[in-house]
């Protein structure tokens, strides 16, 4: 199986936030964030795998910045690392300001999926090769993840999880 | 006013069918398309704007592909002529084939909005520089399609609308 | 197969405009608005020809009055005219003044729709036969709208297209 | 304040049945169509006293046929009488089939509605006159479908529901 | 078939009034909050039944308070009597006040539910057991509410409905 | 300000899979179940707080089971542990077998919120008080969590994340 560049995978949607979407304060709604990034996320695992695929976890979302009624509201996913049959994607978040056309980070998120057949059996997925420096980032960043989310759920022991580790004991 | 590029207004919008958004031959819903359509057209007149943009007209829509439940469905939108508040936006779609990754077109689709303020007076709007050569193509067709709008409304004499008379006049 | 008269698909929709369906002018989205008209206006083609119907085109749709939210929208569809597997519909929007209950015209719309089996394949409509004056204008216009909508996808040539023509060349 | 005729509240309201509006046995939710009839017959009640109207009650509804996925619904409301500042709006729904074009009746329902101003004040509303024999019975059975409402909610005692009583005594 | 207590198929659904779910004065739109109350009891009737099962009538609903916008709904359901393969779901609905944390009753209705297989056959449905005081009386009036409809549907004579005329006939 | 119990926020919100809400294998879409778990999270967040709330962060989400078409899913949402002005919120997802009535756990969540006025700004919050043993075991985790997600933002030494060190140095 070929190996894919993250690039291969980058998935856009761009939408409004419109009346029906917004929380009390007028801001989108959390949980509609999270579906659109849930369906974004789920196209770029798609594009690597060329599988279907289904969402196996979220690992950590940042609300840092309220997107107000009328954005215009920018999601960018791609694979950021693969594993066997699981993929961990990278979202980011962009509001634009109409004026301007400036455009500022409001979210980040990274979503796992799994490529599945039509049974819903894992199957095996491209490896990915990072190009530019953040992607290395995030791709180093990812093996960390990974091992914190099976110590977490108690499938990997704290003194295995060497590169998490290396984290705690300089 | 600056002029701008199609490119500066070029937005993508990838999004999946689901379920719900099917008709009775579990295709996507005409309505729904038109719908998506609308959004991510009228987000790229906005960008070339920097105004909030309100619908004008729905020029054409060719549907001449159905697409399946399961889809990713990618809509790209640019604006193809800006006049004096009013801007064209030319729209593509595609499906992706999940296995191969291959793109087809699906549709085509030419709507027209406006720019307006807080209280919905028409503001005026960049002029348009096409660079590429479907770009221009599609900027010389605007213009007839703009003056055929206006005949058809019976805003303009036939005889005035040159563009359009030299399409059968020989 | 016995002709129809537009008045026998005609297809009357009344409804709400609610919050969660406006934009940020607090008018009706202009999307949602053609996403409904497609729903009734495929309605009155399937009335006409009593068999599954997909849209195939948007001819043309003007959105000359904004629909502010809580108005009632009445969206009336009836087929304009047929051939062999398609028909044009005819749709007219009104909104409803609660206090004096008067009607105004909101929107006018052109959709075309192609008759299909359960493979999805073109079945034969029956004819439309016009009976009002306004149903014969209609019924009229259709044809050189179907002329142009060919001409402009290349399929006929602007000089076979002799209703259109009549218009240019005096 | 002038009286009104059924008919002149008569809103009808013709839908699809989409495949996001189902039941698990692919038939319209039965939640789905409460809201639908609630649109249509508010609509029905406001276009008989000119005022914003909000849902009082649902009298009664049954659920006689199910309505499969697919289904042209016909949605048909019309005041059946007028109180003080409330309305009863009886509405019948129809399905249509699509081969032979003929319709079956599918439910009928009764709501309570109130009209109020801006501040939700109720605020009175025309006398309704009923014109055929069906308007004349509904008219005439709402009186005791009143009193019963009255009577279930212990505002009125059962030996004052003259109406209601002389169904049960001889 | 075992007998069941109302405790048993308790169903509480707790939610949020968002902007897309309101009418123009801002409050939870009618027909809304009647297509949650139809989901939360049918699956306190599922609960009872352990069958598949569609709403068969709206017995009674009274609006009685408006839930603004931004409000926490608690919609809670109890099967209140079962009969041979129906059953009379009682829901009660409340508001929260956010500073308070206190709840006021804002709606009450009555639906029924029919057991069903997956060919939509009727199928027997277990005996309701009362346990408290409030619990028996909704038992009991269940019986005049069932022979109430039956009445006004035709299907019962009034003298033969004993329980309903009691209420009538001191 | 006085402590609460985790009891005291406990929220549940009981609901059906619907058609509409799947993906292409007919199971709850990933994205349709994180949008109702921050409704019902925020909801606890609320009544613990007793001040509007807004998502903070998702700070793990295991989707560790499919829920099909049809499902009853039981969302049971308590905070876990308070700090200043947030709180986290523990997610319970259940799947109800209609036939056998037993429920079997689908999916783990664990969101945080942040208690703000009108104006958005942050709000202190009463202190949580663990009751059960479970409760307390979430209540300590929720401290590692914390300083976790402050290593991972770069806010807090891992030298000083006490409690997240000692599970990385015996």
């Amino acid at each position: 199986m070929q190996s894919r560049t993250a690039n291969q995978s980058k998935t856009v949607s761009t939408d409004l936030v419109l009346p029906g979407e917004t929380n009390p304060l007028h801001n989108l709604f959390g949980g509609e964030l999270l579906a659109r990034m849930d369906k974004t996320a789920s196209i770029a695992a798609r594009r690597h795998s060329r599988h279907i695929v289904v969402t196996a976890a979220v690992n950590h979302v940042a609300f840092t910045k309220a997107i107000p009624l009328g954005s215009v509201v920018m999601i960018e996913a791609k694979v950021s690392r693969a594993f066997s049959s699981s993929m961990e994607v990278y979202i980011d978040v962009w509001i634009e300001d109409r004026e301007s056309g400036e455009r500022i980070k409001a979210n980040e998120a990274i979503y796992t999926f799994v490529a599945v057949n039509d049974a819903g059996r894992p199957m095996k997925v491209p490896e990915l090769v990072p190009e530019t420096e953040l992607e290395q980032q995030r791709f180093d960043a990812a093996l960390r993840r990974k091992q914190l989310s099976l110590v977490l759920a108690g499938k990997m022991k704290p003194s295995e999880a060497t590169e998490l580790k290396a984290l705690f004991v300089e």
